[in-house]
């Protein structure tokens, strides 16, 4: 069995995270810390736990290194700690766990970009673990599959790039794309900003409402910007537009395209571009011309829906996708990318 | 008093006309007609007007020209009838009563294309009265006043349309945005399906879900583009993905759009063309730098939203709406272009 | 004009009272305070209230009395101030108004109460106010409309006692039905627990749950059981259980009583007292056998709706009501006793 | 493994049994059948199961008995058939197929009621079946786990009775409630009602909507009252008042009791008669004194959540459930009872 840890396990990822983890056939979850939350009875914080064999006996620990590293026990390469936790705050815990030798799968963005000035341009602040920065995988399996088995520290995709850059990335690499000019909407279910407690975030000024917001530089962009310019192989910069949705769960994105290569063959041949690169990943689940994504068919789930279609009027491509943002876009993909580190099928646990 | 009748009263624009209509101080509902609820009380099939004086005694009536000419009394220059129809059926019934005199006012496409060409194009059957299309005025008050004053036959803009067409027309006119590569994403509360009964609209299929749909050639397409082609005075052909969102009313629209004029001018160009071209229409709310469009603040009522907002990195404009699709994308500008025809202010009934 | 202003206007309850004066043709707002919100214009706030002329200038003010009694101006007759607070906080307030000769209508649980005692006991603290308890009337217009004719100060009832009181009071008064065994199931939209920050507000929090609180002992009960009380002319003591629902707005409640007349006539006796009582109660919607409330037949009015059914298996009468918990629930009742107190229309800026 | 068929698999209970049996380790599904959806992919009607190595090549079958047999293949000992059918039909099915011995679990109310009088009064029409039900057994697990154990034809519990029984029936059995005067209020997501296509079911008649219905004499009240009387050992006749909420998913029943021991005593004997009675079922979840059920804690679960208050103003007891009306109020309740007929662990595949 692995032994594992959740450091901040108690917002929307950290929960979902809990919920994988429980129900993993070959994991042990032996610590959740939260600072608020500290010394409470797991199924307290989240009475939808109680009953579960797996949950039996486990408290919030206080989020403090050496007590995790305790709980995880003597043999660290069976050992991993998920961070759950703001950006900032999980470089400063990545730094010992990872020297301790234990692996470490990071939800938030600090080990995503590999330039710790863009970290500063985006995030605001000096990188806390420059250091580390070369060691993490950005850990999207469907596109880094290897480098992530060997990983000792991944940084988990963030759900808004999840979703665009599995439709895209294999495109870009296959010159199917121009990579100049896209232009991408994404739909966002309220957890997607987290368990924050702010007037915005209240059950009556999000039902019923519909709102673009983050533009024009959402922090995310930077993340999606640096993958795409590794596909594309030159510089990427693209148009982002974030919306809040009143759904729980759920992210929806539209991208429009311009197609490299003659516009009546472009269906066909993103079609095949996308059936070779994921010809062996469980989660991507192609709909042809039968559908188009919609969310309430992945929510739950670690499955990203992706569809195509030409317009003939305009000669672009529309790309479009679906996933849970807490599951494939949080916590499924890390508990995927942990399966691939310790040599489990990569589905074990989530289907 | 306006003597008016409604035909098609019983879908959920219709029923936002009756609405409208009962609490107008200048308009007598005198006739309301459906083939499904003929010979019901209007307060019981909407038992939301139950209680409204202005609502006592109304039955269905049957659908049929001569018993709403009978209603509408004798003379002719005090009535109007609001057409709340399927395109198709609408045309039929606009014939004889633009001949008997009354202003009609029309909520379906059938007399929005100038072109009975693009009419068979986009809705797949012959004109049913060509002859008519061009008396009919595009009735979208703050662009076409002056004609609606004068009008017979106001052909009333659809929800999308009227979302897309207020942000752009003026800035269009004004050239201050590239005719060429406009990409519009559109999110639409479910109302704007209407009240068909289909497995789609259930409320489990709809709930907790977001999807694309009506691509890549949606109907509303033929409207927009004929109406953004006029403004631009060339030819303009546009990316429109319009998408289906759990809330009740609202539509959210987000368009991408390449500056004509120096990118660092281009957003106080745009407030400054938006503020003269809107200086006297009091249902566009200009946002500015303070807020972006949210449909909880337009539901229930006939204002849109509008704001814009320019991408330094990508050196785009970003556009956004927000509106009530049943009420200025629909009933509620019918009656702002009733307002007009019969020299009321543009507001009575509306604020 | 009446010229009034609202203390505490930030909240759900006090953002209705605005939408509802900025459209009373007989008033004028002058005057709303905040304390979070003071400098900041309403349009500001509440962009949903930009547009609108009556709403031009308008600032949140500091909440003190004596900048709201200068806003108020000399003609005390004509002025009006709505508290729209805290318990507690508010009858510090009807102090000095109604000592300043103005009219005050206080939407919190204040002034509910005829007795001090009960207060401190179901409110945790001394009466801050005790001797202006005997001058409030409880505002009910439909049972109490010519004593609000005459008060200076009211106290408006809670939601989830009008939604009670409205169809139960007529009933015990006339000896209909047995005063004890009342059993009360409420369902109340999330805008009743206020505009508060805290986690179980939030969004994903409410989403897809259903769930009492509040049990055994909500605070309304005192209100509830003391205007029972008074109808059945001895003591009543009902059991309440309200339970929070994922809409914004509507207050669900059925009853179950015990007949105290004959089973097979109860229904339409009934039926009589509630024709008689509310005959010329032109916010009162009775459903008779055609319907069960519906809260979306309410909401954004100040209509309740009401309708009665007798269970032969079991002989007892199941009572039902729907109402808006923040128009007749809260803003729309005060401002319909307001009208009363002024000699305006008792539907005046309400239909 | 169990070679299982879903008879009537297109409906939401239908579905959510796809969903559980493809995921069940000691189930292979080898047949669903659908009038509507002969011939068509399971994956193409319910896109959510595309990808599941389970679901792949499974088709819509016609609804005909021969063909299923031939696909449950020759060992009946391993088989078995879920109904997911209209009442009337169920019964119909069932007859070929108990007496080809397979085994038959029942989802429809065919098999509930003991009395075939009872059924005709209460679904309008002859038992199609009336030999078969004595052999039925009354599927709820957790208080007839050793007749499901045995039984070749099981009739699995309805939502609303599930919802009610599990709590009411241990305190019935041990005489610590009046069985007389029971009032229960429960309110359902909108799956409750199926995927039928009517216009009350339509998103925007059930969003922002909260109204009761099936008053005074739901069909389920047949089962509860039969169940109860047998716990109670004498008539029950109880006040049951079904809501419908605008969730996808759960039911909240909130009953109101009279106690029959000294009131002071009541919670603890309850919770001592909950902990006795369930003991060894591990889908009930007993919250104490820490919160109230809330069905947002269950949904997607085959939980139930039970808790208990005494109010000492009124002397009763209030008891509350939550459950998910699709899983232990329908699907997953059916598969537990797989489970137990066919020597499995209760919770394989339910966890």
């Amino acid at each position: 069995m692995i032994r594992a840890a959740i450091i901040g396990a108690s917002g929307y990822s950290g929960e979902e995270l809990v919920r994988l983890l429980l129900g993993h056939p070959k994991v042990a979850l032996v610590a959740v810390t939260s600072r608020q939350k500290a010394g409470l009875a797991l199924s307290r914080v989240f009475p939808r736990f109680a009953g579960l064999a797996a949950a039996r006996g486990i408290r919030f620990l206080q989020s403090e290194p050496g007590g995790v590293l305790a709980a995880l026990g003597a043999d660290r390469k069976r050992a991993v700690v998920f961070l759950a936790l703001p950006h900032g705050v999980a470089a400063e815990w990545a730094v010992p766990l990872v020297e301790a030798g234990v692996r470490v799968i990071d939800l938030s963005a600090d080990f995503r970009l590999r330039s710790a000035v863009a970290y500063k341009e985006f995030y605001g602040h000096e990188h806390p673990a420059p250091a580390l920065l070369e060691k993490a995988v950005y850990g999207l399996p469907e596109l880094r599959g290897a480098e992530v088995r060997r990983a000792r520290l991944v940084a988990s995709p963030g759900c808004y790039p999840t979703s665009i850059l599995v439709p895209l990335v294999p495109l870009l690499r296959a010159g199917l794309l121009k990579p100049d000019g896209l232009v991408i909407a994404s739909l966002s279910g309220v957890s997607g900003a987290g368990r924050k407690v702010e007037e915005t975030g209240l059950f009556c000024e999000c039902h019923e409402s519909m709102r673009a917001y983050g533009v024009p530089k959402h922090r995310h962009l930077s993340e999606i910007e640096q993958e795409l310019t590794l596909a594309a192989r030159r510089k990427v910069v693209v148009q982002f537009t974030p919306h809040l949705i009143p759904v729980n769960r759920g992210i929806l994105t539209s991208i429009v395209a311009v197609p490299a290569k003659p516009v009546a063959k472009t269906a066909a041949l993103i079609e095949a571009s996308w059936a070779r690169a994921y010809a062996r990943s469980p989660f991507i689940r192609r709909l042809g011309a039968d559908a188009l994504p919609d969310t309430k068919n992945v929510v739950g789930t670690n499955f990203v829906e992706i569809a195509c279609r030409v317009d003939p009027r305009t000669g672009r491509a529309l790309i479009f996708s679906a996933e849970d943002n807490l599951t494939k876009g949080a916590a499924g993909q890390a508990v995927q990318s942990m399966n691939l580190m310790f040599g489990l099928p990569e589905t074990e646990g989530l289907l």
